[in-house]
């Protein structure tokens, strides 16, 4: 498996061989969540519900299908989504009066609730967020976690007394990716889309991109701030301490499981996976070196080690199969376990668990008069590592051009005008994917790439993947 | 809100001052889980989640959607779900080739996967489980969380060997029951269904059903062993150690937000909600009993009882609203919350916190110097007293008789000579609901109460919801 030589057949190899994922399923992008894959994404959850209840968001749970009518208010969206979704026409035997769409996000069906929910200057902010899987119609090709049909997805949406309080939740919700994408030990650029790219219905989206191995980006992520673009046409408004009516102003924030395609890409390696401690399954596995005449005192020895972690909370097998312990690294380091622990006679003699990293094969011991603190340093490093090390390279993939002659497969960076005009010359002629501008301004000092008007701001395009 | 005089008016009541759920969404029986209700459900599904993965079954997430041509391959099954299936017909612009069912329920989705994943009896056994919604067009009366359209629902699914391993799965499957039941202090029956009753494609079903105060029977679960019903026409096979191909027998496993419905049934009061702490979003709440000179003391100790609670791992809340302390009282009876701490300058004198239960009213003090123990300790009480009564109540409810002339409003036992033209005479002609009978036997001595033929097996029967 050469991940550099061809990431596309790699990545697919590495989904089926660490089995996170079946996609022999009869629909084609309908893919099944087989347990070692299901479990990364529910550790992932986990630290998404975590910041959004931290901050003060409400978990919820809507229905899944739309009423068309519903579907249909507010018309940029609708635009958006029209030929991407899913309709259910018939229950039973019976046509339905009213066709239902099978949601593909749901600000259309709670914005009719949130219409019911927020009558006064005291109901806001309404901040909540949901869990669920969500439908597109992709008839691109489709590739596990990243480019599927039916997509596990974060959602949360606000209600906010004004363009400014919803600017705030804007930036809290940098804050609560900041945290979740450092569990995840994946970086990210946060740039404002285009407007012929935001959703459908915003006023602005800033997108969150972090970069494939292959130069390409993958958008992991966006929030969006709608102003008062649905509020108007849901009637979702509130009496201010005045007694006057106002429309709430809204943002949405949405993530799903390409952060799991993420984090396949952007840790993985030619071995296999390589798994940030916060969402592996197993965060060590420990291999007992067998000989003939220690077999009781390796395995007391790996179950104690075992117990000792896992106390601490650490989540910890033992690969007892009766196999060499070779084929056994080779499974585990397919799989991306963070930490392999060794544990044989000379290991048991000399008082210590010797162990290798996943990341980056180090090897060393650690004295079992101090395992827990020991081990968790280790796991705590490895993170921290697989932070700085991403970073680096995503900030390495980045290169400045002020001409457009050769496009590399790179992250670019230039001068645009910001006009239509030249985006779309850089989209349509260049073969390009305008990603959108800083949204933290960066220092800058150029010329538009394409018309060559002096600009202040960069922009940042890239083959999407 | 009179419970006994209007059940199905106060359960309704119940639904929208507690703020489980809100049936005001456009599609009637498609209800929003509101947060207070969704959290429940959460720690609901928690407590399935332990006991399954406790039990060596492996999380799973399958695709909603099923093509018709799987979904039409076990003949009895489809003839169950046919009226009551939604279809998904349309995708974008394009009418799609193989029509899509919404997952009613999910063999029809996990077979074809399981046949290409079992292959020698080292696969065996196979016991996976997920957790999501499903969706069935009723066209009753919809009622939150009894009768719905899209049902939040638990599902495992077994393979074995043979028919005794999956006989003994049926038998692990009771042991998970009842220690999710004992968090829930949720009694329960199990009964083998009738043949005409059991879920369509199953060799035998037991259905698990508590008894609502109108005397009714609510299903709440059920477990199914289908031998192999499902594994023949979906060509779910294993090499034995012979090397003989053989199909595999299956059990499946599911309950769903019903369990909700049954909590609010069998534990609330003409109050409101009673909650078992295991589920309660908050197992205490503190109410600051204040007096105008000592407002700082009195927020200070209830803020200290909260933190010496949760770092018990209790789940509490400090009521601090501008209101009275008997309208606060009021709220968090409707919301079921188990336990009421009231702190006032006279408990800091005395060095105690008071205490109200909600389940019986028992009004007591705990002292400060073993707060969390004593606070623990009535929570417990509260749990196993709640059981207690519910079962008490659960086998009160039930009424021997052996006559057919008046048919009171309660869970009836009698002899059945198991015919099926007995059967029916009791379902057609006494408007009753044969629910089964016994899984363990009972010691009976009697006679069909149709025909007269003796028999030593008693049937339950009842108006089911």
């Amino acid at each position: 498996m050469q991940k550099d030589d061809n990431f596309n057949e790699w990545y697919n190899d590495i989904v089926e061989k660490a089995a996170l994922s079946d996609k022999r399923y009869p629909i084609k992008g309908m893919n099944v969540w087989t347990p070692y894959g299901w479990k990364i994404m529910r550790y992932v959850d986990t630290y998404i519900r975590q910041e959004l209840d931290a901050t003060g968001h409400d978990e919820v749970c809507f229905p899944l299908l739309i009423p068309e009518t519903e579907f249909k208010k507010e018309k940029d969206h609708i635009k958006g989504f029209d030929s991407e979704v899913y309709w259910v026409t018939h229950a039973g035997t019976n046509e339905l009066d009213v066709r239902l769409v099978v949601r593909p996000t749901s600000e259309t069906a709670m914005y009719p609730m949130f219409s019911l929910w927020v009558r006064s200057h005291n109901d806001l902010p309404l901040k909540v967020y949901q869990i669920v899987n969500t439908f597109r119609y992709e008839t691109k090709q489709t590739r596990p976690f990243i480019r599927v049909r039916e997509i596990h997805f974060f959602e949360s949406h606000t209600c906010h007394a004004s363009e400014e309080d919803a600017q705030a939740q804007v930036e809290e919700d940098f804050v609560i990716l900041k945290n979740v994408m450092e569990k995840l030990c994946i970086p990210y650029f946060l740039l404002v889309r285009t407007d012929w790219d935001k959703f459908p219905g915003a006023h602005y989206t800033v997108g969150l991109d972090t970069v494939m191995p292959n130069g390409k980006a993958l958008q992991i992520g966006s929030i969006h701030h709608y102003r008062t673009n649905f509020s108007v046409p849901y009637n979702i408004t509130y009496e201010d301490a005045d007694g006057e009516h106002k429309n709430v102003h809204q943002t949405t924030y949405g993530m799903s499981e390409r952060l799991i395609g993420a984090i396949i890409g952007v840790h993985g390696d030619d071995k296999g996976l390589v798994l940030p401690p916060a969402v592996a399954p197993f965060q060590a596995v420990i291999i007992p070196i067998l000989s003939k005449d220690n077999r009781n005192a390796v395995m007391l020895e790996a179950e104690k080690t075992k117990m000792i972690l896992e106390a601490r909370g650490m989540r910890v097998k033992i690969d007892d199969r009766d196999e060499r312990p070779g084929s056994k690294f080779y499974d585990w380091e397919i799989k991306g376990v963070p930490l392999r622990l060794e544990i044989g006679g000379k290991d048991i003699a000399n008082k210590v668990v010797t162990f290798v990293r996943r990341d980056n094969g180090e090897k060393g011991s650690v004295s079992t008069d101090c395992l827990a603190d020991g081990v968790q340093m280790i796991l705590d490093r490895i993170a921290s590592e697989m932070r700085s090390k991403a970073w680096g390279k995503q900030l390495d993939a980045v290169l400045d051009i002020t001409s457009l002659d050769s496009i590399p497969d790179r992250i670019l960076r230039f001068g645009w005008c910001g006009s239509e005009k030249c985006g779309h010359t850089l989209e349509d002629e260049h073969e390009l994917k305008l990603l959108g501008t800083p949204y933290i301004d960066e220092k800058f000092d150029g010329k538009c790439i394409v018309c060559g008007k002096k600009t202040k701001k960069p922009a940042y395009a890239a083959r999407s993947m």
